[in-house]
């Protein structure tokens, strides 16, 4: 891909409504373009980035034996009702008449939807455990919706759903979903660690969110240091396994500000090892047992008895890890963004000086170009007539984590190639592909 | 995957309440559910058939070099009130107030928005010609949703646009998309013909419907059966060869009722070419000039003077082509189903006799899985204890394309295996495994 052909478009300052990094980043470098408060249009660059969050998401689902559905964005009131939801929810909830003057809403979570699809689907207790989950826009109607894609009103959400027979099934479904969190976060390169939370309207009494550290998080946190040590690597999906890796967790004081006791946390933590800053959450599993399936009558028949379902529902909101991750991995000190590779929007830049009337240096980046995408190696190249400096620095916002410089000293068949915030080695173009593909597969 | 552990909830009977085949198919075999009045959620079989059509759709609107974006669901009012369809919209449009009470809508096509994405992003004629498209939900109000998800409120959409500086650059862009919808629906092993449109409310005066025959449509067209002999194979993107592909087409009569003309019909087509029947529409494109870029201000600079650009747009119905390939592919006369191997939910049907105290037919079961799975072939396995006969009936609704079928007499080696409308053969397992992946790469 060429980069003048790419819709791509670059300010040349960040912009004054945008106050938070992650904000400036997107708009600056034409990530997201705003098309009405709180409410976004994703461009090629964010939405490759979006993308494949998405799919590392779904996989890490898929993985703990959650399929794969989706559910509508606009809903009928009638089951938020039966829920007693419907008043409950306030002004968030975007609510609309139809044309047939019908109470409809745009959903802004899906626990009574899916409980109506489970309850109309599945009679007998040997089905279960069902795991469903689907990722889909919500809209929350904020009153000031800000920080970009970071609080906004429609934004794209993975949510799933537990159906168990007993509260130990229950857990068991729970302890999936937060192992698969830490998995999910890992392949995108973040630490998130799973903190006590409280319930919100969601409802029920078992609650972890999943934190990532930034100066810019809107939640306060206080943790423990350690645990950051805990490993989930060994861990397999085996009741006894998951809930030992939920234990090793637990062992350590973690929560949000709503859970917060000083006295406790002082008393569970020696000096050193307190950490008490902020965080930016991305991800919130509940379990809520009966709330839902008792007053939707959702049961299934167990040896001749009706047995309220136990249910947990699990979200990660993948658009605000776009976010997230730029708050994450972005110095705006010295101007550098560095993606994840996992997530990159593509694995390479190709920067060459390009001199007016001397087209060798972009034969040269398109041989290379031939060569990555031979390695199956997704590269873009500068072919504007930019300044070499202004070049990278306009790379060095977007964010690719690895760049290829062709300037006027590139000499026979070794390459000025670095790591976006390394020292430049100078390799040959099979070094380079080795390089990169390593890179890809960790 | 194992039959009892999926969540595909099959129903006894056909549902009353639907009228077409694709309806009743879609809620026999558990793909959908309704949700409410024209809206539906997509249980695991519907939602992988769903999405292997998007990829076909994403991969060939790539190739013709159309770049992805994402514009959010909820659009301001304001750029319709500027494009002036606003109120022409009708009762169709779904207006919503938010809790501002700022004029909303959810959006029921993209040419405002993706416009006034365009006007703030590209200035130069230099930077032509862009081709953007998103897939993204629609909700169309219908006074009378019917059909399941073939006339329904909320739907899964492909739309295009394509700027250019002037009318000839802008057909080269139309003929891309002419040609990648073919390409598409060839690909969905759909045979779907071009035809002289009306424009309705998007506007202009050049524009294809691309329609499938079938008995169950809503379109009436009147076309001349050479038009099915028409090759775009050899066509390349380039000016001449997509403008003769067109030709090619244009040459025979074809058109929807409302462009029928009786005298021409019969003036332009031989007797015996001569076909009136029903279809299925399932893309339609159009050019509109500057009917947007004028009273959205969209002009780019072109040797100082201000040029409008020049667009069209191009949709796809990725949700009805669900229903479509349906209409297309399914026999209700002897209750075959047979998906198009690039998009069926699995590539083959494992459908093993499972006597009570002898679980040998499905430790066979799982070792063809394993076997079938390390060459790349996704398989289900049937491990319910239905009889053989009610199994092989429920899984030629389902119409994966298919099947082994182990019952007491499978000998040695050798599995009964069948294409799913086809005769059994005796085969052994590599010899199965061939035959599929040898189906796949066409």
């Amino acid at each position: 891909m060429y980069f003048s052909k790419s819709f791509i478009p670059i300010l040349k300052n960040n912009p004054a409504e945008a106050k938070i990094k992650s904000h400036q980043l997107m708009l600056r470098v034409g990530m997201i373009k705003q098309s009405s408060a709180g409410i976004y249009s994703w461009l090629p660059l964010g939405f490759k980035i979006m993308k494949k969050i998405e799919q590392i998401v779904r996989e890490e689902q898929d993985r703990v034996g959650a399929q794969e559905i989706l559910m509508p964005t606009i809903q009928s009131s009638e089951i938020w009702k039966e829920s007693g939801r419907y008043e409950d929810y306030g002004e968030e909830m975007l609510r609309i008449k139809d044309r047939q003057n019908r109470e409809m809403l745009y959903g802004p979570t899906n626990e009574e939807l899916v409980t109506e699809i489970f309850r109309s689907s599945v009679k007998s207790y040997k089905s279960l455990p069902q795991l469903l989950y689907h990722i889909q826009w919500k809209f929350r109607d904020e009153l000031r919706p800000r920080f970009g894609i970071m609080r906004c009103r429609e934004f794209y959400m993975k949510d799933a759903y537990s159906f168990d027979l007993t509260d130990d099934d229950a857990f068991f479904s729970y302890n999936k979903f937060f192992l698969s969190y830490l998995r999910t976060f890992k392949r995108l390169n973040l630490s998130a660690i799973p903190m006590a939370a409280d319930t919100g309207p969601i409802g029920g009494n078992l609650s972890h969110e999943f934190i990532i550290l930034a100066d810019t998080g809107e939640s306060k946190i206080y943790t423990d240091k350690r645990i950051f040590e805990v490993e989930s690597e060994t861990t397999i999906i085996e009741k006894s396994s998951l809930s030992n890796l939920r234990k090793e967790f637990e062992n350590f004081y973690s929560v949000t500000d709503e859970k917060f006791n000083k006295d406790e946390f002082e008393k569970s933590v020696p000096e050193e090892f307190r950490l008490n800053t902020k965080g930016i959450e991305v991800g919130h599993i509940f379990y809520f047992g009966d709330k839902y399936s008792k007053p939707l009558n959702t049961a299934v028949d167990f040896n001749g008895n009706k047995e309220f379902v136990k249910m947990g529902s699990y979200g990660i909101g993948v658009s605000r890890l776009v976010g997230a991750i730029i708050e994450a991995k972005y110095n705006d000190k010295n101007g550098i963004m560095k993606w994840p590779i996992s997530v990159s929007p593509y694995d390479c830049a190709i920067i060459p000086m390009i001199n007016k009337n001397d087209t060798s240096n972009l034969e040269k980046s398109n041989n290379i170009f031939e060569y990555l995408k031979s390695k199956n190696i997704d590269a873009i190249i500068d072919d504007t007539d930019e300044n070499i400096s202004a070049k990278i620095k306009k790379f060095n916002l977007i964010g690719i984590p690895y760049q290829i410089i062709i300037g006027n000293k590139s000499e026979g068949d070794l390459f000025e190639f670095k790591e976006i915030d390394g020292e430049p080695q100078k390799l040959n173009i099979e070094e380079i592909a080795s390089q990169i593909s390593k890179a890809k597969l960790n």
